[in-house]
């Protein structure tokens, strides 16, 4: 029986068993793999055991079992815990493909690959946009970029991971950038709405009603960030649907809504600072895309 | 002919033809009613004049114009100056249903429905939730609070704003505070997609390149917020799927990504700093949601 698995499956290790790393482990085991875990406190990997992966009693004997043709896939809290776990492996990778889903900056991203690669492995850096009960769904992105050559050998492993994985560019540290774009979004729409729901909730609205509201919304402004796009790579931002001026009044508008309620206005206050550098800098009668130039400096950088 | 216009359609009256009302205006005009409209800047009507509506001389001939069963439509860059416009009217409005879809706060919305009451008027207050080429489409939320016997009398009219106009309760001010919880959420997107298209651009990659991307984040985080209502409602933030910690060790990412590339840093360091309150108050392990607590000044309100 063992013998037959060996033969038949893909041979997956995963490091780390955060929420993220057992999410991500479990869709593996899910799909039929041999998985094989190891995690700093070996308890977490209780649950996946139970379930049939194997445990491993060090990361040695974890990336061991990877097998040369394998796969080890590291989850981690940060880059130095990666940097912790794997540097006292040496040579060990020797020709096995590491995925480094490990949140972190491009810098810190392209470091680790080379890092891996001295050690005798190939890198892909990858960043999850997906919460762990979201890995293994059709909707869940993960982003793989690096050696392109290790993402079609292993692609269809990966795409266990989420129905959106994807391999976007060489460079190891593009999907760390691309991570940073949409956390940046991410904590916009989640602050966003979870400031509505403080003013909303202090009016006596609940969070409940104002979800729909607002995923309709969000629906929405959505539909607008191809034209968004479309502009910022044109740097043109005339023929506005709404200027910037609009927008500030509006703004004005957030920050005595909320001081009235007793809701925070520091988060308003620093989005009309913004658009206030822009409005400043001329751009009042643009579309409110023009502040891509506020967050590139180009305009309005405060003196 | 005229005779057989009057006869048969509903009569109403568009004040104020910005980018806003001359698209309120125009759908009212493809929907086949009898429009008048007026514009301080009176050229701004000429397109929708060419296109089968009446201009006005004057607000008051267009108020008269609507008829007392008639709707007269308000969208100017302000309260400030609807008041202008509207305060030398006296008791004009007898009867008449004025819908403003002006933005402003919820106390200026219940003002100014008080003082279209006492011109004689019945007031609704409304929020559009859609740039001007999105008035009329399937999609368009227009959302409308105040009496509801003016709703239900022309709810078939206001339909023709957009295929998700509703009315959401009697008290004039709710409109005005859904307004400022979407908008808030809309800054959050738009700036944040603007915030992660400076980075990738100082990168060398595309906004277009990034805007599928983001979009599909969008959607994703989207389907967390029924989860985030139901957390806020009942204050339960535990049984996490990604902590503040979590969050906040990517935040630190986001800034040192930001700084690297020479792209703004306040954004992300004040949704840093808000989310370090958090956890200085002992959130670190909570859902992210628990963020709300903050905007409400609960926890970690700085001294
Ligand atoms: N959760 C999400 O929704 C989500 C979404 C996208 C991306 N991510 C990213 O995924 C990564 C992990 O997140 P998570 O939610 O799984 O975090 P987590 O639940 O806090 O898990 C962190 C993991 O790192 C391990 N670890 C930390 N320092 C270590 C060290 N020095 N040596 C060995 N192991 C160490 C922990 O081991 P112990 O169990 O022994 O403490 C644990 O397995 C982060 O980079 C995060 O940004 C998470
Ligand atoms: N554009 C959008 O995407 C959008 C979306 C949702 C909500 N809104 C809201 O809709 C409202 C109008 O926005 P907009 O984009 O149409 O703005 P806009 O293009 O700047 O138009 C402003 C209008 O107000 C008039 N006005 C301003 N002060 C006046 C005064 N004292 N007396 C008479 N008329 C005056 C202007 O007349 P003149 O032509 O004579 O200057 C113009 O018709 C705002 O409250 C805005 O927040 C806009």
């Amino acid at each position: 029986m063992t013998q037959h698995r060996n033969k038949r499956n893909t041979q997956v290790t995963v490091v780390g068993l955060g929420l993220m790393g057992r999410a991500l482990a479990g869709a593996f085991v899910r799909g039929g793999l041999d998985v094989t875990v190891w995690n700093r406190t070996a308890s977490r990997a209780d649950d996946l055991v139970a379930g049939g992966a194997r445990r491993a009693g060090s990361v040695r004997e974890a990336v061991e079992a990877a097998g040369p043709d394998g796969l080890v896939v590291v989850c981690l809290t940060d880059y130095d815990a990666v940097r912790e776990v794997l540097d006292p492996l040496g040579g060990l990778l020797d020709g096995r493909v590491l995925v480094n889903l490990t949140s972190g900056t491009s810098t810190v991203a392209r470091e680790t690959a080379a890092r891996v690669a001295e050690a005798g492995g190939v890198c892909l850096d990858g960043a999850v946009m997906a919460t762990p009960d979201g890995i293994g769904t059709a909707d869940a992105t993960v982003l793989l970029s690096g050696d392109f050559g290790a993402w079609t050998r292993h692609e269809k492993t990966l795409r266990l991971l989420g129905g959106r994985t994807d391999h976007i560019g060489d460079d190891h540290g593009l999907a760390a950038l691309y991570e940073m774009g949409v956390l940046g979004l991410m904590w916009g729409i989640l602050n966003g709405f979870l400031h509505g729901a403080a003013l909303l909730g202090a009016a006596g609205v609940r969070a409940e009603a104002f979800a729909p509201v607002a995923k309709q919304g969000v629906a929405t402004v959505a539909g607008w960030l191809d034209d968004y796009a479309r502009r910022a790579d044109a740097g043109d931002h005339g023929s506005p649907e709404a200027t910037v001026e609009t927008h500030l009044a509006t703004m004005n508008h957030l920050v005595h809504e909320s001081e009235a309620l007793g809701v925070d206005t520091e988060l308003p206050r620093l989005v009309r600072e913004l658009a206030e550098r822009a409005v400043a800098a001329g751009h009042g009668g643009d579309e409110y895309s023009v502040m891509i130039d506020v967050f590139r400096k180009r305009v309005g950088t405060p003196s």
